[in-house]
C-alpha cells in the first residue's frame, strides 16, 4: 500500500509541467526513502532525473518498492484539476493497476479523486556516477530562462562559455549573432539573485536551445539554477525543490564537427 | 416606441457573453414588465430563458408589447464596443426593422449610436411550468465552474448526485475517472460563498458536460449558481441578476440505455 | 563611427513595435542632428516619420552622415532581447555592413551584443511640406485606439468629421452602422486625458480602418495623439516621444466615387 500526503500541492503540479513536454510516459519509483523519477525524452537526447524525499511529505507509507507506470500528459490533465493551495495525496493498492489523486480543499469543502490507469514501460534505471566539473554557475532561475528563450529568436544552439569573470551564451543564426554576458554577482539583497561562478578550468560547450528552453520549464520550482559543465561530459541542469529534492536535466553537448548530423529533429 | 436606460451597462455585456455561443438568433420581448428572452440552443437541445425587469433600468419606455429579432452575435459585437462603466440605452421606433444601442461614457465626453438590423425570426414561446425539485443546490458561481472545466479534460458527461451530505460531480473517460464532492457548507464569511443543500429525495442524474461548460459562461453575472434536479426534469442551472431578473439554462437529463444516441455532436 | 547611447531603451523598443508591422524594410538615416526613418508601408500606401532627435541621446557620435538599412522584423526580434529597464546602444562602425546594438541591464550584471546584417535598399527621400490644416484633433491615444479598435468590427472605413462640438468617427456594414463623437474637453484632472480642437473650416474625410488600426500600435509611446485634417490632404496621425521627437503617420483619405478601386487589399 501505498498514500503519500503531500500539503504543498502545488509543488507536484509544477514538477508535472516541467516534464510532461520532454517525456511522454515514465516510471515514477517509490521507494522508503522518496518517489523518484528517470527518464529520457523521447527522441532520446536528454535524461531528466527528479527525487522528492519521503522527509518532504507530511504522510508517507511505502510498504514495498514500487514501480508506476505513468503518461504523464494524462497525469498532467488530472493534477492542473487540483486547486493551487490544495493537499494532494497519493495513493495505490498493492498490485493495482489504477493510482488514485486525492485533492483536498484548503477548508475541506472540496474533496476530489482522480483515479488514472498505470502502464508497463520498460525501462533501465541508468547509474548516474557523481562527477567532477570544470565550472559550476548558478544564478536566477528566470535569467537563464529569459537568455535561453532570448538566444531561440536568433539561433538554434547556444555555447556556453565560463571564465572567471563571469558566464558567456552565445549564438549564431541567419539574422545575425548574439552574446550575453553575466557576470559573477554575490553582493545582492537575496540570495537567490547572486550569479556565483565556481570555476576549475574555462569550459565552452555547444548545446540545442530547444532542449534548455524544455528545461526552462522548470523555472517556477525554484528561484535559482545550478549548471554544471565539464568537457566531454554532459551539462546538469538542476533545479533544487525547497525542503523535498531536485529536478535534475542532463544534454550531451554537441560536438562541432558533425553539428548536422547530430542536430535535432524539431 | 422603445427606450430602455440601464445604468450599469456592463450587465447587459455579460448577458451577451453568457449566451452568445449557446443561441445565434433569438427574439427579445419587451413588455411593460420587462425585457426577456427565450431560445433554444442551435441544436435543440437546451433552452435558455432571460428576464430583465423593468424595475431595473433607470429609465424605462414601453408603449407596445414588441419581439425584436436580433443575431446574437452582431448584437456581441457591438455591446463589445461600450465601455464597461458605461450607461447602455436600447432604443426602437415603432415599426422600425432596426434597434439602437447607445453608449454614454460616465463623464459624457464620448457618445455611441450602434445601429443594428432586426430579423424575422420564427418562435414559439415555451410555458414552462413550475415544478417540484427533489434536490436543490447552490453553491459559489465559480466553483461550479472550475469544476465543469475540470471534468471535461477527463469526461464527456457529468453526473451529478445530491445526498443530505454534499453534491457529488463524477465523469469517467479513456484516461480514467475523476468524483469531485462538496460538501454542505453555509457557516462562511460571506453568503455568496456558501454551498446550501436542500434535499426531499436524493437524485443522480447524467448531463452533457459540453452543455454544462456552455452555461458557466454566465458566472461573471452572479457570484452564486443554483441547480434544481428532478428524476424526469430537465435540469434548471440559473444565474440571478442583482435586482433585476435571471437567466436560466434548461438542459434535458442522459438517458442511460441510450446514451450513445443522445450524445451531442461535438 | 556611430555609436548613440538612449538610457531609455524601452522607447526604442516601442518604436519598432509600433513600425514593424507596416514597414518590412527601412533605410534608417543618421546625422549629427538625430536619428530618423521615413519609409512607405508595404503596400505603399500609407507613409511613415520617426525623428529621435539627438539632444535625447544620453550619448550621441555620429561623425558622418549615414544611411543603414534593416529589416524591420529582424530589428524587432534583437531589440526584444533587451529588458524594458535596459540601456540600449546602437553602435556601426565606418564601412561595416553590420549594425550591434548593446543592451546593458541597470545594474551592469548582464551585457548583451546583439550583432545585425545591414541591408542595400533603395529609397528615395520625400519632401513633405509643411501644410495648413482644416482642423487638428488632440485626444487621449488610448481613446482613439478603442475607437479605430471597436469600429472596425462593424466596418473597413471611418469617416472622420470635425465639427466645433467634437468629433465623429463614424462606420457602416453588413451588420449596421455606427457613430461616435468625442467632445472637446479641456477640463481634465491631466492635461493628456484632453480632448482639444482647433477648426478652422468643418472637415469630413474617409480613412481605411486597416490603416489606423495600424497607427495605434504607436499607443505605447504616447499618452495623447494628434489627428491633423485637410481635405484632399492626408492625414497625419502623430504620437510625440517625450523630449526626443515623434511618429508620424501619413495616410490619403478615400475618394467616395472611386471607393472600390483605393480599397485596400485586405
Amino acid at each position: 500500500m501505498l498514500e503519500l500526503r503531500l500539503v504543498q500541492g502545488s509543488l507536484l503540479k509544477k514538477v508535472l509541467e516541467a516534464i510532461k513536454d520532454l517525456v511522454n510516459d515514465a516510471n515514477f519509483d517509490c521507494s522508503s526513502t522518496g518517489f523518484s523519477l528517470q527518464a529520457m525524452d523521447s527522441s532520446h537526447v536528454a535524461l531528466v532525473a527528479l527525487l522528492l524525499r519521503s522527509e518532504g511529505f507530511e504522510h508517507y507509507r511505502c510498504d514495498r518498492n514500487i514501480s508506476m507506470g505513468m503518461n504523464l500528459n494524462n497525469m498532467s490533465k488530472m493534477l492542473k484539476c487540483a486547486g493551487n493551495d490544495d493537499i494532494i495525496t497519493i495513493k495505490a493498492d498493492d498490485g493495482s493497476d489504477t493510482v488514485t489523486f486525492m485533492f483536498e480543499s484548503p477548508t475541506q469543502d472540496k474533496i476530489a479523486d482522480f483515479e488514472m490507469k498505470l502502464m508497463d514501460i520498460d525501462s533501465e534505471h541508468l547509474g548516474i556516477p557523481e562527477a567532477e566539473y570544470h565550472a559550476i554557475v548558478r544564478m536566477p532561475s528566470s535569467e537563464f530562462a529569459r537568455i535561453c528563450k532570448d538566444l531561440s529568436s536568433i539561433g538554434d544552439t547556444v555555447v556556453i562559455s565560463v571564465s572567471k569573470e563571469g558566464v558567456k551564451f552565445s549564438t549564431r543564426g541567419d539574422i545575425g549573432t548574439a552574446n550575453i554576458v553575466c557576470r559573477q554577482n554575490t553582493t545582492v539583497d537575496k540570495p537567490e539573485e547572486a550569479t556565483v561562478i565556481e570555476m576549475n578550468e574555462p569550459v565552452s560547450l555547444t548545446f540545442a536551445l530547444r532542449y534548455m528552453n524544455s528545461f526552462t520549464k522548470a523555472t517556477p520550482l525554484s528561484s535559482s539554477v545550478t549548471i554544471s559543465l565539464s568537457n566531454e561530459l554532459p551539462v546538469v541542469v538542476e533545479y533544487k525543490i525547497a525542503e523535498m529534492g531536485y529536478i535534475r536535466f542532463y544534454l550531451a553537448p554537441k560536438i562541432e564537427e558533425d553539428e548536422d548530423e547530430t542536430k535535432p529533429q524539431v
